[in-house]
């Protein structure tokens, strides 16, 4: 059953890899059927090369069982149901290690919106959810994990920013299908990137380069005594 | 009509894919007809995989309707024409939202000219523009980002300095044709790339490593005593 | 002799170049044989595309006399003999020069654990070790190596932790076979890449886009009033 | 004449582009013939992908007047020149403008030795040329910066520090032929890179991550109480 979403779902994972999101399987996509019941998931700890369709995992959204596949589901199974049974609008989640993204993670810090790249998908800072407590961590850890991620949400829409930095982790994104989240897991790198080095600019100064050389560098090439190339063999 | 124009300015388009210049459909190319009449772009959000000569749009300089193709053009459309209906030497325009260059234009400063490849193409810093007003946002948007870049170009000739960077947006380049047009914005990366970290260098100290390791390993490799590789064997 | 083993070996050598972890012929991996006797090593200063099972180089662990293979041994080979003759646990090293380990270890600084990626595989800091003495560099040079490696885990379970930057110098990786320590090696580059910009991430501070700009873009692309891409062609 | 010169020049101009050292036109590799009297040099401003050993040229090294080939040399041909006749132990010289290199240029900075990747092929720091003067840039400017290297080794072999970085420009480097000089550049292009990133870590702060999420991770992948993968299916 569920073969078009078992498809979809397995095509959402390998295109992790080609867009460089993962390394080894460091990365995982889900999606829940048209009733919310059910959801599909990659396998946990399965190099992307041997994914296929039926290699997809099958769990009951309400409880977590198994229902069909014959590997383990994703060790963040828990957090992505815990996402879809309270984000009633997203149908896919997906998770990575992504550089930029976990690099702000890892900082404890969400990402600005510092551009129009940004503005385009996200309607706002990307938040970082806070430090989980010791209690979190030692109990039902990824569970808790999407605990910290929806209390973040109290007031922000889901829809409109369609990411979250896990605190000292990594991110994880959600839309209307899995090759929507994936493409924002792709957005969401490339906004990390420029933001960071944007922030990093900030006060850096210069010495700007000696105006003859300005002249001469740009004469040589431009205007009626420009002798670069094959000009005037 | 314009067959040889739509060719060129879909070969341009491919190219930013090919210099990796753009991500997903960010970025749209342009080029006049002799007559500047019209203009001949990009459609709207359709895959760079998917563009061939005949997808492309052609839109009428002085009106911006669309007087051939079966696509909306570029929603950045007003912004290009602006430029040809200002900036009378310049042919082609090039929009991306390239790392390097929209790092710069989100911290909302110029890309100062620090070396000799910025002057092989560049007659001077590669100037930003001041952050648009509520009214120009809120208002004919495209347009009003046009006009905020021939602003900034009133005391400086476009043909000298190839390129701008929009406030918090990203760059936009021009030239004679679209294929040199895209030329120039993979040349503002770079520089944008190299002029970054010379910047951020200005300060950095450092401790030198040991002057014995130094001698070690050097000379492990070069003179009478070497023995790394398959010397003496 | 040691057919598989050379095999493993040799394999492990080219994931090296495949993760892109060396440039030119900078690293080597070797593995113990079951009864920690002999040690299966890469040749020194050969090119990675013409290694073959058969030029790996066989070294008694003890004497590090060579006792099969028509090449040298790689010159690191009395750091990976000091290794596995101390720590006993380990069966197979790996040493590069990959450039986010090693820009740590010219730092003379360790890898603080920052996320849960590191955490995955490193459980806490990977050290770095200290600075050599002249004595040490001027006399059994890549022997002292290793000296100093061990020294620095007299309190880390070398199990735990699977991976050292030697000052000055690069990283070492090991595990239980070959194979493994280059994954090890793979993920080391990944943490310290990740680590390094989280750390300078620090006290960056921004200026955030116009609210404005931000509504404009957002809603140019979502929403009931969108006319990005072909939405009401 | 010349033929398995021209051939080796060639193939050294076409490594740059394989070893990502090169946009577009913007690098030269040249070699001296036994004699020491004809320099074989890569013509200028051709696109790499149309170089072929007959399209390298072939220049006096006394004169610089070409003797052979269709095209114009390189425009850095007299700086070539005089590399080659004031330092008499160099058989070949490169030049690009490749990332790293350019910016410690661009910054006027010389690259300090700070590991043994750069002591195993450059023995102490790789200096930087100091800035021109008007009359050097407007007069026989590539002449005179063949002649501001000169004056920058003085008191250095240039067979033990084989690169230099030109003041606000980018690096040349040289060896016994044209291949070697390529390799050179290559690794200084990666002794930047990691020098660059171990000189800005320096007062890097950082806070640790939290010990309970360390050990979560590690052990929920290693130990006896893992459950990451299929382990325990």
């Amino acid at each position: 059953m569920l073969k078009e979403l078992k498809e979809r779902v397995c095509e959402a994972n390998l295109l992790l890899q080609k867009h460089k999101l993962i390394t080894f399987t460091w990365g995982n996509v889900s999606e829940v059927d048209d009733n919310r019941e059910l959801m599909v998931i990659k396998p946990s700890g399965v190099a992307y090369d041997d994914l296929t369709p039926s290699s997809m995992v099958v769990v009951e959204l309400a409880t977590g069982k198994r229902v069909e596949g014959s590997y383990n589901p994703s060790s963040d199974t828990p957090t992505h149901r815990y996402l879809f049974n309270h984000f009633e609008k997203v149908n896919a989640v997906v998770h990575t290690h992504s550089r930029w993204a976990t690099i702000f993670a890892q900082a404890g810090r969400g990402i600005p919106a510092l551009g129009t790249t940004h503005a385009d998908y996200f309607y706002g800072e990307i938040p970082c959810t806070r430090a989980m407590t010791p209690a979190e961590i030692q109990g039902e850890y990824e569970m808790e994990t999407g605990k910290v991620i929806v209390e973040r949400f109290l007031d922000i829409d889901p829809k409109s920013i369609p990411a979250v930095l896990v605190n000292s982790h990594g991110p994880f994104c959600w839309a209307d299908d899995a090759v929507k989240a994936v493409e924002y897991a792709v957005v969401l790198e490339e906004v990390a990137m420029m933001a960071y080095h944007s922030m990093l600019l900030g006060d850096a100064t210069y010495m700007p380069m000696d105006g003859h050389l300005l002249d001469k560098h740009y004469l040589r090439k431009h205007g009626s005594h420009a002798y670069y190339g094959q000009i005037g063999k």
